[in-house]
Order: structure tokens, then sequence, then C-alpha cells
């Protein structure tokens, strides 16, 4: 990409010693698409040889858009890209990590064709393969890969959204014929938004209350088939959600069932069966431990969501920052000549900071794949509780990365948009898609809200097994009990700045000392920042439940602490991931220009949360403007890169579109 | 509305003398809609009578909806709703603060409308009104009230955007024809994103550089005639923008003239004229004058937008608190029932102070409303140089609103869908058309950081009228001359803290000591801020021009500075018109639930800037929390309010669709 980077080389506030790099776009590339760099330049060849999806999306009727993203998905999954997830011995590829990695880079493309192959490949096949056993793997899973069975994933339903665990619909055993009863108990129990329904699902996995001899034990899932030859079956009602803001190639519909009669083996019984005479049976006691345990296994969804939202972020800075380096605005330098829009600081302050955090999210995103690559490759037998813990990090990293990859695209798309002005505005640009497209990823998989209380509660598990099974206001009441001396203990400010000075020399006064491009330094503070949040939100719940306050207000009262806490831990984990990779690069140009935009995460992160550090005395007045205008000092070196930069990110293209932009 | 406030009541933090308001919503509504109450009721009628319209937007074509757009604006015309603004004599309603309120009003229904209506009414009609003489009135006024004749606004260039006073088509003067031609010079001087242009406007007020014998006189306008019966006219060549992200009921267009002659009376020559023999005459000598002179005629547009994002806001609001007041979600005070979503501290964080947000801007939209009515209604001549004063107090305020209030739009109703989870995704819930359609309200009638830097060009013209003429660049230069003193001085912290020892006992430690809840801190507060970052920005400018930069490096620099202090300014009053209007009210519950609100705006816009106050010593550490307490202890006792504060809108049932939400 031609860079007319004259005026803004003199503009930079480049310090002595420092030479700016000189990217190598496609050394950057290798980094960035890691390990998997083949499977993401298939998904890339793909993507572009289907490119016209991008305007069938603007153009087609409804119905006919969708059978267009059906079709494609089918021709893709035929290309092996879809199924990488899946064991070898079906047809599928025996990489989860290479799945996620084929997932994310469908977010370059139209996020119809990304959400359909989430929700067949996802959330369909994920739950055959993992909730169920050996019946399900051999009756469904070669077809549903090649895309020859079209599957769904009802577990949302009206009336309880995001509490999964309270969901109406009821599978009633019945052993004299050895089936269970499908039943939609009320209104309120109608499944919703359930992608696939509405059209093109033969079969769908139902979750629902298994009752069992009049007992019940929880929710279980259930192979319940739709549709033979295209005609819903007797007893199911499907009612088409009809068009929402987006993502108009996904069939989303509602389904009732009204006594819908299936053989027992239909079970996914990976966790739990029942026998034919009518015997519940589950190697877990605990009812709602067996829950989180069936809802664990499916964690993978929640991975590709966030990768799709990084992503996508991705596809509207190559847009933006791609125009920002051509456009010219007003004179500034000359009378003659107008302005390169990303000479402006402010345009720098809008963009840069957003391209450093995409970054950042990009290599959380890389550790969180990986982590769920091993977790779920494993086949040796894990030590004694030690698998239970890491799926229990893998589901908190995993949640806390889907939470600030999505806010991160709704927010860098916007902001991205804008920065194009009315250029942005046309459907032709890819903004109106991702907009429309992208919003719902930020209460799909889990409200972005409700999975950072459970990435919260995470933590104060990790001080006391019994929080585990609890749901949040049982954990509430808890928490005044045996945790929070612990919790509060450990992260005391006087153990912190004890454990931080192992790192800062200096004592008490390490933040104020350190260099403010120190990573070490940025460690620190976010990890301060994090156990400080911690063990407040511990300490309020204690008084709280001491002061005789019912639990359920005492964690209203607290709850955007037990938010910012979790948040303030996930920001740590991906700074954490960012300075890692950055680390482990050999010395070069590559490692140079990747630890600019380190850096201006790790500061722009703490700029802005410097209220913060300033009430905790973390900062000083002096200090926090110090950075501030080191902010401004790195988006100024950033600024010559950018375009490089983006190029990196290696969105093809064809699938840019936007010829006022960058055509 | 049927409001379930057991739970909340015991939760309210309810401080020792305070009573809960009962609000009598009628009276509420009385307040919130104010003189021109009547205008909004007949324009809420419209658009309940055509709520149909909002399904078309949905369903219908593109070309067809615009017209089903074009028929309904045609019909409301007949009802006066949309001529308010313009002279009686002409068949309009002769006052002007009427047509801002009926405009605004518009913005609870489809979008495209509201547009469209602006296009027709403001800036078309606006134009002709302002900018042109009695013998344009007379030919065209009548017939562009009433809709039969149709115009569009011809301003924006492909290759300038904001940068009006850059364009480039030409409109040169032939003497022997006494005929203008206007010619589009090159691709980057097309006309584009004119409303009305691609399909229904058969005239269209065009800008472009008049050059006269040879010599060009900057920007002005002419009204050229685009079709005669439905075709394009000879020399004209019009293309679609075609589909846009929202707001596809706007015939949006790209305009090209190649030699196109117009008679010498289509000059709109209020401000300048050409003689029949070819000689320029304007009694405004300073051409960058002239053309501020000539845009700030048609501040009204702006004045409009503003207030169509706040009202935007109203609906999504609407939308959110009362799905948030009805929906339970998750056990928490009992084992039996859900909590309502409302009753969650983080639920009433994420949408209460977005409500008090959008009261106060309510408010401000209204001063700057009036204001606009009093300027533009004048008859008796003002004192010398009292009125460009004002005209320029108006345009800054209608500026900072517009910025403000559409910024405010996007953000809340992003918020407002979120809250509303999967259900705010559904196109038959107004979140749909609400985003779309409101996403542009940002970047047009002027991109809001570019308004924003007008804003700040007009705080330090206050101190220098020198400024007023000078494009941003020049005035950085010139800051560094003779104004930068008397701004330092002016707002040096010494002085800002002598004055604020008046209002507030107490000396330098007054915002220590004052009131949490006492307007005259909120007032102070955001008054040193102002001034302070106006200060900075000067003393900034200066240190820049004297260490030998040149202006544009300077002032790209200093940019987020002035974009700080110009957001700064506008704030302060806001919250000024929110503070005097509660003041004015009598004594009453009405009184009391307002009071409430302007806290919690006062306290929440502090709080979102609480690192700048602690950086700049305004706010110790323990005051800055007290004040995070405050906010949620007005969250509080907002709560069980809300419902009735959103039925006060207005905003009719039928408007809101949303079955699943509110029906």
């Amino acid at each position: 990409m031609a860079t007319d980077t004259a005026a803004s080389a003199d503009a930079a506030d480049e310090s002595p010693g420092y030479t700016r790099p000189t990217i190598d776009v496609a050394e950057l590339r290798r980094v960035l698409d890691g390990r998997y760099a083949e499977v993401r330049d298939l998904v890339r060849t793909n993507l572009v040889d289907h490119a016209s999806v991008l305007e069938d999306a603007e153009t087609m009727a409804t119905d006919r858009f969708r059978d267009r993203v059906r079709d494609l998905l089918v021709t893709m999954a035929r290309t092996g890209q879809t199924g990488m997830g899946f064991p070898e011995e079906y047809g599928g590829g025996g990489d989860i990590g290479a799945s996620v990695a084929a997932f994310e880079t469908l977010a370059y493309g139209d996020l119809s064709v990304l959400v359909k192959a989430g929700v067949q490949f996802g959330l369909f096949g994920g739950a055959i393969l993992q909730l169920g056993t050996e019946r399900h793997h051999d009756a469904y899973l070669r077809d549903l890969i090649t895309g020859n069975v079209l599957g769904c994933f009802a577990m949302t339903e009206v009336g309880h959204g995001s509490n999964v665990q309270a969901l109406g619909t009821v599978a009633t055993y019945d052993p004299d014929a050895e089936e269970f009863v499908v039943t939609t108990t009320d209104p309120s129990a109608r499944k919703d938004w359930i992608g696939n329904a509405a059209r093109h699902a033969e079969l769908a996995v139902v979750f629902a209350q298994l009752e069992v001899a009049g007992e019940r034990h929880g929710v279980h899932a259930l192979v319940v088939p739709l549709r033979r030859d295209g005609r819903v079956l007797d007893g199911i009602t499907i009612e088409d959600d009809g068009l929402k803001m987006g993502l108009n190639g996904v069939d989303n519909g509602r389904i009732t069932f009204d006594g819908v009669r299936v053989p027992r083996e239909n079970l996914l019984n990976q966790f739990a069966d029942v026998t034919p005479d009518g015997r519940y049976e589950s190697p877990i006691d605990n009812p709602d431990r067996r829950f989180f345990t069936m809802l664990g296994t499916l964690v993978q969804g929640r991975v590709c969501v966030g990768g799709a939202g990084i992503n996508a972020s991705k596809v509207a800075l190559t847009l933006a920052v791609t125009y920002a380096d051509r456009r010219r605005q007003f004179n500034a330098t000359s009378e003659d000549r107008e302005e390169l829009l990303l000479d402006y600081g402010l345009h720098q302050r809008r963009l840069l900071p957003l391209l450093a955090r995409t970054c950042a999210l990009h290599f959380a995103q890389e550790v969180v794949a990986q982590e769920l690559h091993e977790v779920f490759s494993r086949t040796e037998a894990p030590e004694e509780g030690e698998n239970d813990h890491r799926r229990r990090e893998l589901e908190s990293l995993a949640a806390g990365v889907k939470a600030l990859g999505t806010w991160h695209a709704t927010r860098t798309i916007q902001e991205c948009r804008e920065a194009c002005g009315g250029q942005g505005y046309r459907a032709l640009n890819r903004f109106a898609a991702l907009k429309a497209d992208t919003d719902v990823f930020t209460t799909f998989e889990g409200d972005n809200h409700v999975l950072l209380q459970l990435v919260a509660k995470g933590l104060l598990t990790d001080y006391a097994n019994e929080f585990e099974d609890m749901d949040q206001f049982a954990m509430v009441r808890f928490v005044a009990g045996v945790a929070v001396e612990t919790v509060i203990e450990r992260t005391s400010v006087h153990t912190l700045i004890e454990r931080v000075r192992d790192v800062l020399p200096g004592g008490d006064e390490w933040d104020q000392e350190a260099g403010l491009l120190d990573p070490d330094y940025h460690r620190m503070m976010l990890r301060f920042r994090e156990e400080h949040m911690l063990s407040g939100v511990a300490r309020r719940l204690k008084r709280g439940i001491d002061g005789g306050q019912d639990a359920g207000e005492v964690f209203s009262r607290v709850q955007d602490h037990v938010v910012a806490a979790a948040r303030a831990h996930v920001e740590r984990q991906v700074l954490d991931a960012f300075v890692d990779k950055v680390a482990s690069l050999e010395d070069g140009d590559t490692k140079v220009a990747l630890t600019l935009l380190c850096d201006l995460f790790a500061l722009s992160t703490i700029e802005a949360d410097r209220a913060w550090f300033l009430e905790h005395g973390r900062l000083s007045s002096q200090r926090s403007k110090a950075i501030s205008r080191e902010v401004n000092g790195l988006c100024r070196k950033v600024r010559p890169l950018a375009g490089d930069l983006v190029d990196a990110f290696g969105v093809p293209p064809e699938l840019l579109r936007s010829p006022e932009l960058v055509g």
C-alpha cells in the first residue's frame, strides 16, 4: 500500500536512539497468522472466490439470501474448511485449533455465513460431539460435517434468555415406550432465536429439563428431528423470527414442542443417561456441577465468537486507516495542499489505540484458542483435579475474551465508520453490514455482562472451591462466610506491594519510578488494579451480608464492582498475552513495531482507567499526565506504520469493497 | 404504566428526610413539551396515523419506500406541521420555535421521513428563505411549503466533505446572456449525498464558487432546476447513491453540472449580488466573513438534527426502561421469583445516567431552539455588534448541542439495544432502524469533531475578535500573538478560584467542602474544567508557535485538547440549562424528580471525567469515590420513577412497536 508519509515523518516525536522500523508486511502477517497460517489462507481464498455474497446480502430477498448462505456453507464444507475440529475417523480434520482459526477468518467475509457455520459446526455439531457418545457420533457426524444434514441448537427460550439453567422445556421419560416426550410447557418456554430453525434444519439438539419417574434432573440435551423432506414434523411448530437488524442470511426461528416423542437413545448421554427401565444415572452427582460441566464442553462457541469480533474489527480498521492515509481534508501545514486525515493528532487518537487493542486481543485470542486446543485434544488422563481447574480457567478466559473482543468490535466499527464520514454510510462499503451483523455478538453466546460475572465468580472460586457449583446469589451469601478473608488477605495492598517489589525495585514508590515503557510496569499496574478490585468486591460483599442485607440486594449494589473486577482481570490477561508474544519474537523491526503497539495498548488502557489509579494512589497527577503525553507520542510513532500494520491483517481487498474509501 | 416497585422500594437508599416523589406523568410531560406542547401533539397524532411507515421501511423495495416517504411528507405538509417556520404570507406558520418542536417530534417516528422533511423544509426551504430575497420567496416558498415543489440542497462534494469553503463547483457569470454557468470542474467537485436528488427534487440550491469577470468571490448559492416532469434536464447528470446503512426512504444522489445555465436572478442574493453588467456587490467585504455569515443563517439545520438525536434517544430509553421494569432474569432476592432487570445495580448504572443526560440535553435543546427563535424572529434593529455576537453564540451552542446530542443518541441506542438482549435485535423492534438511521447524525450537518473545533474557535474568539474570520490554522498562528495572554489571564487558576469563592464560601477548599448535591458545586466544577482546559489549549498553542513549529503541526498536537475544551464548554451549558429549568419550577414532586435527574446528570458527568479533576487537584480520592457512591444512590432513587419518567417523554405506543419488549 502506497503511503505518503513525508509530512508525518517530520512530525513524529522521535526520541533519541529511536529508529523507525520498516515493516515487512509478509513477516508480520506470519506472526499474526501463527501456526494456522495455511488454514487462514484457505479460508481467505474461499472467501474471495465467493465474495459476491457480500453484495447478495444487500440485494437478495430474505429467503433467497438464506438459501444462498446455506449453499455457500455446503460448498465451503466440501473444502474441509468447516470440519477441522471433528475427529478424522468421521471425515474431520482432527485439529481443534485449526477449526478456531478457520472460523475466525470467516469474519473477514459475510457474517451470516460465519454465524450459520457457527450454528451448524460449532453449536449443533459441537453438542453432538461433546455431549453425545459413539452412537450419536456414528449416526450424525459424517453427514453434518459435509453439510448433508443441517441442524440447530435449541437452547435459548424466550422466558429465560441467559439464565439457561431455568429453562422450561421438559423431556419426560416414558419407560413403556422407551421414549422421551418433549414438551413446551408454556409460552415462555418456547425456544427462540434458534439459528437454522426457520428454514433449513432437519435436526435439533434440544435442551430440556429431564424428568424421569417424576423426578427432575436438570437441563439435558436430546436430538429431536424437526423436518423430513423439508416438512416440519408432527407436534412441532416453527415460526420465523423474521427480519433482524443484521445476519439476515441466518434463518432464526422459534420452536414449540407438543408432546414430541424421540427414542431413549436420542439423549446425548456423555454425562448422564437413563436406563431402559427408567433409572437416571450420572457420574456427576451434584446437579449444578453436572450442568456446568455439560455447558463447559461447549466453550468453543464462545472462543469462536470472540475471535470473530476481533477479526471484524480488523476489517473496519483496514478501511478506516487506509482511508485516513489517503484522504485529505482542510489545509493545515500548507496553503496549497490539504492534510491527510491520519496526520491529525485527533484522528490518530481515535484510530491507533483501537489498532493496538485489536492486536492485543488478537494475541489473547491466540492464547485462548491454543488452550482450547490443548484441553480438548488431551488423550492421557489428567491428574486428579488438574483438568477441572484448567477447564475452569479456559472457560473464564474464553468468556472474558469474548466479552472484551465483541465490545471492542462494536466500538471499533462505530469509530471507524465515523472516521470515514458520510462515505462510511453507504451500504456498498462494509460498515453497514459490519455494524448490523456484529451488533448481536455482545449479547449472544452469553450476554457480555453475564459472562463477566461468571469470570468474577471464577476468580472468587480460586479462593474457595465451594463457589464452583453455586449460582451468583448463593455465592454472595457464601462469600460472607469462608472465602472473603482469604481474598482480602491475598490481595491486601500490603501484600500486593510486597510482590510488586520483587519485580520492580524501589519499594512502595515502584510505580512512580518505573519507566513508562517498561512492560513490567504495565503488567504490575494492571495486576495491582485487578487484585485490589477483587479484594474490594469481597469486602463489600462481606460487609453487606454482615450488615443483614439480603443476598440479592447486596449483589445488586456491588454488581458494577464485580464486573469492573472481572474486566480488569481479563485486560491483564490480554496484556500478558501481548507482552509474552512480543518477548518471544527475535529482535528486528517486526518486534520493534509490535513493541510500540504493545506499549500503546498498555498505556492507553491505564490512561482509560487512570481515575481509578489516581483514586488508589498508584498514579500521581504528574505521572498520569505524562502517560497521556506518552500515548500521544506513541500514536505519532505508530502513525507512519499504520498502513502496513493493517495490511498485515491480511483482509483480502475483494472483501473490503468500498471503492470510495480504499478503491 | 404498571410498575412493580415493591422490591426496589425497600432497596432504595433513601436518606433521612427524603420522600420519594410521585410522578404526575401528564404534568411532567407538560414541563418537557414546553410552550410548543400543541405542536408536538399534532405531530404525535400525525405519526400515529401513519405508523405503518415503520413497517414499510422494513418490507418495501427501495424506490417504493422512497415514494411512500415522499407521499407521507406531502400529506403531513398539508396539516401545516412542516411549514411552521415560514412566513405567514406564504402559507407558513410564522413561528420558528414551533418548526423546531415539530421537527424534533418527528424523530419519534420513521427517521427517513424526518430527514426528508429536513432536506425539503430545513435545508432547501431554509436556504431559499434565508439566502434568497423577495423574488425567490415569491417564486418558491408557497409551493415548497405545501410540498408541491420538492428541492434539494446541493452543498457537499465528494472531494471536500466538511470543508465547505474549499468546494470546487464553479458558477461563472456571463454578462452577455445575463446568466450563470454552473460547472463541475473535476470529479472531486461532484455533489454527493444530496438528499432528494436521486429521485424527487425538481430544484436544487447549489453552492458554488462565484466567478465574476475572472475574479473568484467565494462560495455562493443559486437555484438550479434539476428536473421537469420527472426528466433530468440537459447538462445535469444524477447518479443514485444507492442503498445506505439506513435512511433508505431518502433518495440521496450525486449531481454533476456540465455548463448548466441559469438566469442571473437565480443567485440567492441576500448577502451578495451581481449586477446585470457583471459587477459583484456585497455589504460584507471580507470573503471569509461573508461565507460564515451565509452559513450562519442555516444554523436551524443543526438545531434540528441535535433535537432529533435527543428524541431518538427517548424512543430507545422508553423501550429499554419499560422492558427492564417487566423482564425478570435470575433469582436474586428469592428462590421462587426472578428479579426485575431494573432492580440490578448494574442495569440501573447502564440506563439511568443516560436517562438523566437525555433530560439534560432536552432542556439544552429547548434553550438553543428558543434562542434560534428569538434571533431569527427579531424585527427591530439590534445594537451595533450585538446581533453578531448573539448569532455567534447561537451557532456555537447549536454546534455543541448537535455534537453532544447525536453522540448521545449513538451511545444510548446501542446501550439500550444491548440492555434488551437478543430481543433488541429483531427488526420488528425499533432498535434496528434507530441504530441504522441515526448513525449518520454524528457526521452529517457538520461532522461532530469539526463542530467541536468550531465551538473552540468561538471560545477563543470571545477573547479576540480577530479570530472570527479565520480558519482554524490561521487561528493557531494568530493565537500565539495577541489573544493568548488574555485567555490565560482570564482563566488562570487563581482568577478562577477568586470567582468561585464569590459563590461558594470556603476559599480554595470550596470544592472539598460543598455539598455533593449542591447545584452551585456542579456548575462550578464544570466551569472550572472548561476554563482551565481553554487556558491549557491557549498556552499549548502559544508554546508550540513560540517554539518554531508550523501551525498545522501545532494544531495537530493540541487537537484533542481543543475538542476536550469545547466538549467541556458545551457540557457546562447543558448543565446550566438543566439547573435553570429546575430552578424555574414550582415546588412539588415534579421538581423533586427533575432535581434527582439533574443531580444524577451533574455527578455522573463529573464522575466520567473524574480523572481530569483528580489530575488538576479539584477532587480528592475520597471525594471522587464519594461521588461514585452518590451516583449509585441517585440511581437507586431514580429507579422507582424510571417507568413514569420515560412515559412522560410521550412516545406514542404505536411508534414503539416491539411487542416482545413492551407489548
